[in-house]
């Protein structure tokens, strides 16, 4: 089995999920969230994700990584602060491994829905469906995180069976 | 002496300048930019700018880091991968030294020119004049890096002469 990990950064809190995945199907590893002390300076927290993040990839050892690409929300501070977390996710996982895969909000989207236009609370049901789970995962950042790494392995799939086809 | 670099970060291109100073004045050490490649993935350039920043470093050896704060222009993609960039050099500070400072654009127009509202051209003769150069630093990033070290140096002295006052 392949084991993927998906991210979902923030300043404040990155969700994390852990799949993995073969042919036949795909099962829940661990997912959760690292959190941020707010009290800290932006860099402190900085320096504070790209630790836990390393120390997942240590714990986990995934042979991927998947991380969503980021849309710009009307919060400029907050856009600024997810870029630059996120910015250290992506510098960690290339430190890690460099087998990084990155998805837009839309393919996440589609992939877990089939509908572009598709709500958050939609997509994390969705979550909760295809891992058949009895409740959908806590906190929304973990979902989210799942979501990507479920993309991933559904994008993969397809990929597969066109290389196939 | 002291010795400082302050960064102007980007994605495709990050400017620095090293200065020294005491109580007496300040002097260039030196200045230039870390250029990252087009054709790279957004996270295979992030890696070059952290390890390119961490020979920065090394090799110039500061007491102290200052950057400027970011403010969001209108190219919102440009604004993603700038923020990225910068969360990847403050993430290199903290791994350095964590002595780091930050000011705003505000702030730095203010230290340079005693003005609000000063435009960029402005800024960067301010550079040339107050490090006594014969020509403005090219390229321009390597000036902006040189006016937020000067801008630091300036708060410094101020708060020096908050404490002694």
């Amino acid at each position: 089995m392949t084991r993927v990990i998906g991210f979902d950064p923030g300043l404040a809190i990155v969700g994390y999920g852990v799949l993995e995945y073969d042919s036949k199907g795909k099962k829940v590893i661990d997912y959760g969230v690292i959190r941020t002390p707010k009290e800290e300076s932006v860099p402190v927290r900085l320096a504070l994700i790209y630790k836990a993040t390393m120390e997942l990839f240590e714990k986990f050892k995934p042979e991927e990584v998947a991380i969503e690409e980021l849309f710009f929300n009307t919060n400029i501070t907050t856009g600024i602060n997810v870029a630059q977390a996120r910015g250290v996710v992506l510098l960690a996982a290339i430190h890690y491994c460099g087998r990084l895969y990155e998805y837009t909000p839309l393919q996440v989207k589609q992939a877990m829905t089939g509908y572009g236009r598709a709500e958050k609370k939609q997509i994390q049901e969705m979550v909760r469906v295809f891992l058949q789970l009895s409740s959908v995962p806590k906190p929304d950042d973990a979902a989210d995180a799942l979501a990507v790494a479920l993309t991933h392995i559904q994008t993969s799939k397809l990929s597969n069976a066109f290389l196939i086809g």
